[in-house]
């Protein structure tokens, strides 16, 4: 009988869920609106309703969990900015409750990183990262095989290194952090500044704030619009500088990029790459791979999850 | 009787070295004349000549190398800027070769950090920093309680994050890496700015640059020198803003700074401090620790070196 973890990925708006074996074979996928605005119990009751059900007659071994701010050591979420469930909300202990199974709780892109290790691009890598560009900037570091956590359970928080101190404000309260440069709003904010800074025509022009998506950004971009074009150069060029330093902290092999934004392809990897290298310290020059994930077009949130429990039950811990 | 590690420092201008038990205590003591712009047939006659008598009598497992540019993984010193022994030189082969005695090799900052874990005041941590502030800014991370070289074996070189892309020039060939500002080289440029843009009288205004060290800082400083006191708050701020960088990438406990510009005590502390908290991303606040090395007033680079042979027996690996 092929054994399972439940991988959960908690977003702002859906949750995705399903079973994955040793190999990163999911079935029972599924997913339900997060209701991360009103009380837990809710999203307790549709975990319940949906989930229960696909685990009968599997042999499931344990639950992965990713969520936003979601801290690795003590199993709570604090002050997520899209989930209002309260400060400190013990999340791990809530769904092993519910479920009546072991669990471990991380955050996304620390799940992020433990999927394409064990299912992705990293096998057998031992030091890499990852940066999730969604909604934000996430990033997961892994050092010598394993996720970096750090003291306080928070660390690869790479999208609050500071660009400029004197830079776009940001949700954490300062300016310039460098997700409000990379990142799907980062660069919804770089459209809107080409669009002041140059005269050129745009389809961009005819669509509001609130109305622009990054795919709309990446499809104007595909479509030769300058706006569009120099914005993800002026992304790529910030975030090729950033990658740099991250290099010179901990030496990886290479650097993954997961996220809706990594679908415009050439238009951010280029210059984002000829950046990196352009500030590169010599020794690391030519050295460090920077691709798209490679788990891009599979259900990677759940695979990342599920490779969290995995990696548990290796190293015979939580869940056993 | 009682268990040494030879513990040697290689610098650009002394080697030192001596016996160390594993309580941190350390005996037969001393220093010669690296010769660091001779060929290495020198270097390591004095080193026979000067510690091979040391050895005699005592129980000796293993030897622990600090050098600069050392690469732990595979054994050498790669372009060092002050050693011109050769591109790529076997060290640790060597020196195991000429004492015959299992050695282990890392850079001066990897060691510092292995010395604080060891003996100093990381002792109990598992997630810190040490920076080496000396002619340049060296570097140790330590996560998970081991010492990060990444996948290159050179991880840890954070004194070559940028500051400013067209800032100060580098010994590396880029402009406005961190080391360039906070380092003794760094701060002695400052003054020199300090100089050019203040009116204000400064007893650093008799000093050429070639004669000015840090410590005619450090003292004017304390003089309350303005020029002086204004240079220790430039190099405080800068180093305070990337500090706050390097918490998100790594979640230390605790920030150790080494180096005889940490004697300059608050003045340079305050504001690195000051800085630190007032960039810090705000879950990180007021939880990471900034202080001097506990191991100032001791033979910490000796201690460093030694503590990385007693960490590969403990881990039964390359000394055995």
């Amino acid at each position: 009988m092929t054994d399972y973890i439940l991988g959960i990925d908690i977003g702002g708006t859906n949750t995705k869920y399903g079973l994955v074996d040793r190999k990163g074979n999911v079935v029972n996928e599924g997913a339900f609106a997060t209701h991360a605005h009103e009380k837990i119990e809710i999203f307790l009751k549709e975990l319940k309703k949906h989930v229960l059900p696909k685990l009968e007659g599997k042999s499931v071994k344990g639950v992965g969990i990713g969520a936003p701010n979601a801290n690795y050591f003590d199993g709570t979420i604090k002050q997520a900015a899209n989930i209002v469930w309260g400060d400190d909300v013990p999340l791990k202990k809530l769904i092993e409750d519910l479920l009546g199974l072991p669990a471990v709780l991380t955050n996304d892109a620390n799940a992020a990183a433990m999927g394409e290790m064990k299912f992705g691009g990293a096998q057998g890598m031992k030091n890499f990262v990852v940066f999730t560009l969604g909604t934000g900037l996430g990033s997961g570091l892994v050092v010598d095989g394993k996720v970096v956590y750090g003291h306080s359970g928070f660390a690869g928080e790479i999208g609050h290194v500071s660009v400029n101190p004197d830079g776009r404000y940001c949700g954490c309260g300062r300016r310039g952090c460098l997700e409000t440069y990379v990142s799907a709003t980062g660069i919804k904010k770089t459209v809107f500044k080409m669009m002041a800074d140059y005269t050129r025509p745009s389809v961009l022009r005819d669509v509001s704030y609130n109305a622009m998506s990054a795919e709309m950004i990446t499809n104007a971009a595909k479509d030769h619009d300058y706006i569009a074009i120099k914005a993800f150069e002026y992304t790529g060029q910030i975030f090729g500088q950033k990658l740099a330093d991250t290099v010179v902290h901990s030496s990886p092999e290479a650097i993954f990029l997961f996220g809706g934004l990594v679908n415009a392809g050439d238009y951010l990897m280029d210059p984002a790459t000829y950046y990196m290298e352009k500030f590169m310290f010599k020794p690391f020059k030519k050295s460090v791979k920077l691709v798209p994930s490679s788990l891009m077009d599979r259900n990677a949130a759940v695979l990342g999850a599920a490779a969290l429990g995995w990696e548990e039950i290796d190293k015979d811990k939580v869940i056993a």
